[in-house]
């Protein structure tokens, strides 16, 4: 379904691509909502208003705030408009022209943007009374936004050009779709979201919390989370021996001569906690590399040692302002599965497919089955401002497009969006709700080798220089365990869950059986509990429902007798009565192979 | 043996006990060795010259250096005097006359010394030439000290009363014991702790390293080095979940709150590294304590609850000088495995019981069978000054001493050496060549609930102060691999070796078969490597041997076609052939029973 446009300098054409299409409509939307907004609040200024990756906002300047109340005034005032079918009429404008008519109306934000660009042809588009200085294009005319097709979502506070030291804004935030189903869809996964929000569930699930005291975006891991990050930690840990990977541990705090070598003192510095030591600075780690070259420099390297593949849950802190923080999902401190493998050219092919044959194993592993790949290559226009030579983007590049290629990957290719030390693949998991995550990366440095001096003795007896992988498969074991969180609404798969089964005695009397019922499950490796409260098992079957835990194993008269426990699962309920061997045995499969149900 | 001594006042005694005689021994040699000095070099000043725990030292000051040459010439000197049995001759002084006797002599910091001193009776003793401000007592004289009995060890730089902002003075150590036997059982022991000396073995064996680059006190921990620790903690781990203790993460910055409220910030800030994040100051965690109180206040607890447990591997960063910095015994960042056991007052006396067991099992699966126990109690005389009750003291004093009495263990009490917020046991293990090494502790904190307003429902719906102890079993993880070397002197346990087999292949034809017999070994779940490089079998077997490997396993002609292999253990050489099982199952009933030999 092509949308019809208008374009700055009026010509009309169709737009058929869908992602452009949207960006367009959402823009309109959000011209529909400022002229709205300046139709009901006369008071007000203008500053930008794009389209962005749920929606668009809108930046106001008014001596007054917004309040909440006013968000469904604005939005009924936009479907009025949009009924009129008023068309987004462009206009061509000189320079002087632009600023005599922005200045009359008042809008010295929009001078400002004016005087700011270059070039002597400008435009502006006027919707109904509101003329924004504009590029465009936009859709035709108001028709064509379907009256429910958008909502005014919320307001927060910016600043002009999202700089702290200038006008503080009101931010007005909405969505738009291309179709009103596209919108319930949008709204449902929202909805969905917040009942699945990791920091309601990671409070009632007793996973983790954040300290006041101890400041933000600093994560506490209580028992139970702790629980599920030890499996994961074990789990990969387990996996990566199997691939040849060891382990390191290195500090948190190094002097800052290492950042300097390493370049991260001079182009990473806003990022890092500085501190000092008998009147030396110090730094508190933003990144694990330096410290895994500095043990792959404690010792002369033989193309014989190679790959050297460095692992370490390695835990970084870095500045991050406190207005952004959210729960474990942006935090200041977090432990990332890292590693850096130091390999030679011939081997860089291997080491990038086994790459990505474990990011697809890990992902299915956690129950992830979708993903989107992003190929980041250079900007060919800008070759010069890269690091490394032709001929290492060029190994670089094609050893990830046929790795990737090998394997029947679909992907995405980003150019100019490499860093500029090196070539990247990131993979986006798809969460249960449809939200994309970007966790795994693998990345190519040809500087870090260079900086460091990295050496290995060849075949010929000469120095050379080895190629250096960093790569990361969850990413941040807290972010991860957020996105875990809300993938899983909270009902982690057995092998993951804090508490896999809960013991529930129906009277007092049969606590002994519990009890022994316990010990056999906990001898067996299980993570159990029980709950011999004086309460009615019913509640006690909710109580354990609500935490989510995967098994509730009653036991009464009859099971004492015999020996049993009435297996409960929190999906499909009763499971009737078996002995305790036969559930271990049952439970012990679920886990190893990882299963997602019960 | 009784020692004959005289006291300041000129009355002769003997002391039986033998501490106090090995003091006042190294003290009467350390005025021997100034004696000497100042004979030899008269252009000396005294400074002070205590007896300490493994000899004594002098502190001179000298316009020209000493030199390692010096040291035979003194020892020898002090030999002659010691023939000439000279008389350790008291005197006592009025504070005029010993200021007018050290301002004749010259001797500035004698004159200061006495300054300070309160009191009107003063006393010095002379030993030949020498006269010293001393209050004694000393051996009767020098005949009493064996020629063969001492030892003028090295040479250090000081500073005068230890501030770095004193006057610089010439350290000279010495060591001395009450027979010859037990100097050459000390010398012996020096020459075998250099032997396994853990910065040598370190290197040596790839287990850790300090780099210069990123700074003094920071332990780099290599792939070998990080399998043995990860052993280490596993092993912890599963006791202590066995045992009921909870894992937990903390992160390691924290708002400087949290410190003021602990009184770490007002009573060990020295010890802290501060740091700022927007304009607030922040401190990177130098105890584990506040961030478990975190998690314990993260929500209500009820009586039913407790015990709660909390146990980390929690990696603190304390200041420390640089020059004061021993491989990975004295660091600037190590890794406690701490935990926090927070009860009622009833559950005090199981806990600590449990405790006591858990040190004596984990010191037994690490292989120290010898151990000393400290408990550390108020001084009764200032009781005002420690937090805490009455009945809070006796509480803790008798649950520590009714336990330690129950397992029949033996204890040493140190009148007056509690901290002010609660007793404690100190553990300290005697390791393979006797040297005692503080690990455990045990320590009741009566404040810190305090500060933190913690608080626990109990069964009259009322809320109570819940009892927190401190404990550690390992102390420091950097800490006890460094010993762990020493005591072992690098060959661990088949259990904790960070590689427990090598293959050797005859020859290269041998090495299809070997990595046949790698990947056997591998899948078992053990640590193994394959010497597959073009040298003689006889080379391969000494570099495994020097690498402590336990078990080398040579695969020929013979082997490859009985499917078998030739096992060689390091302690015992040449063991014969056997299959890859039955080695699996020997091996693997080595690893359980956490044998230290072979």
């Amino acid at each position: 379904m092509a949308l019809k446009v208008r374009y700055a300098d009026g010509k009309v054409g169709e737009v058929e691509e869908p992602v452009e299409a949207l960006e367009i409509y959402r823009h309109s939307t959000s011209h529909l909502m400022a002229a709205a907004v300046c139709s009901l609040f006369p008071d007000t200024h203008l500053g930008i208003g794009p389209a962005v990756s749920d929606g668009f906002f809108y930046d106001f300047d008014r001596a007054t705030n917004f309040t909440e109340d006013d968000l469904p005034r604005i939005e009924a005032k936009m479907r009025e408009l949009a009924s009129r079918d008023l068309n987004y009429q462009p206009r061509i404008l000189t320079r002087e022209e632009a600023v005599g008519l922005f200045s009359k109306k008042g809008e010295d934000l929009k001078v400002e943007l004016i005087e700011e660009r270059a070039g002597q042809q400008l435009s502006c588009y006027q919707l109904g009374d509101l003329v924004d200085f504009c590029l465009g294009p936009h859709v035709y005319s108001t028709g064509l936004i379907h009256p429910d097709s958008f909502r005014v979502m919320s307001l927060a506070g910016s600043y002009w050009k999202g700089d702290e030291g200038n006008r503080r804004m009101q931010r007005i935030y909405g969505t738009a779709f291309l179709t009103p189903g596209d919108l319930q869809a949008h709204l449902a996964q929202l909805e969905e979201a917040k009942k699945r929000d990791h920091r309601k569930l990671g409070r009632e699930l007793d996973l983790f919390s954040v300290s006041e005291e101890a400041g933000p975006g600093l994560i506490f891991w209580h028992p139970k989370g702790t629980r599920v990050r030890l499996v994961i930690e074990d789990f990969l840990r387990q996996v990566l021996l199997r691939r040849g990977y060891e382990f390191v541990v290195t500090p948190h705090i190094a002097r800052n001569a290492l950042w300097r070598t390493s370049g991260h003192y001079d182009y990473y510095r806003e990022n890092m906690y500085v501190f000092n030591i008998e009147d030396e600075e110090f730094v508190i780690k933003p990144m694990n590399c330096p410290g895994h070259i500095q043990i792959y420099k404690s010792g002369m390297r033989s193309y014989r040692d190679l790959p050297l593949r460095f692992a370490e849950f390695g835990t970084v802190y870095r500045q991050e302002k406190s207005g952004v923080l959210h729960g474990m999902l942006r935090v200041r401190g977090f432990t990332q599965d890292d590693a850096h493998i130091f390999c030679t050219r011939e081997q860089v092919y291997g080491e990038i497919s086994d790459l990505l044959d474990l990011v697809l194993f890990v992902m299915q592993a956690f129950a992830f089955d979708k993903y989107q790949v992003e190929l980041s290559v250079r900007d060919e226009s800008r070759r010069q401002d890269y690091a490394g030579t032709e001929e290492d983007w060029r190994m670089a590049e094609s050893a990830l497009v046929q790795a990737m290629t090998a394997k029947g990957m679909q992907w995405k290719r980003m150019e100019g969006e490499a860093v500029f030390y090196g070539p990247k693949i990131d993979v986006k998991l798809i969460d249960a709700i449809g939200r994309p995550w970007q966790l795994s990366t693998v990345q190519f440095d040809f500087t870090l080798p260079k900086r460091f001096d990295l050496a290995y003795i060849g075949p010929d007896g000469q120095p050379h220089q080895p190629v250096m992988l960093h790569r990361a498969l969850l990413g941040s074991i807290e972010r991860f365990m957020g996105v875990l969180i809300e993938h899983f609404a909270g009902a982690f798969p057995i092998w993951l869950a804090p508490v896999q089964a809960t013991v529930i005695p129906i009277a007092v009397r049969h606590q002994p059986y519990g009890r022994q019922v316990l010990e056999q499950l906990a001898n067996a490796g299980l993570r159990v509990e029980i709950d011999d409260r004086n309460e009615k098992m019913g509640y006690k079957i909710r109580e354990a429902q609500a935490k989510k835990v995967p098994f509730m194993l009653v036991v009464g008269d009859k099971e004492a007798q015999s020996g049993q426990i009435s297996v409960r699962n929190r999906t499909e309920g009763d499971k009737g009565a078996q002995s305790v061997e036969s559930f271990i045995a049952a439970i012990r499969g679920h886990i190893e192979a990882r299963s997602v149900r019960p």
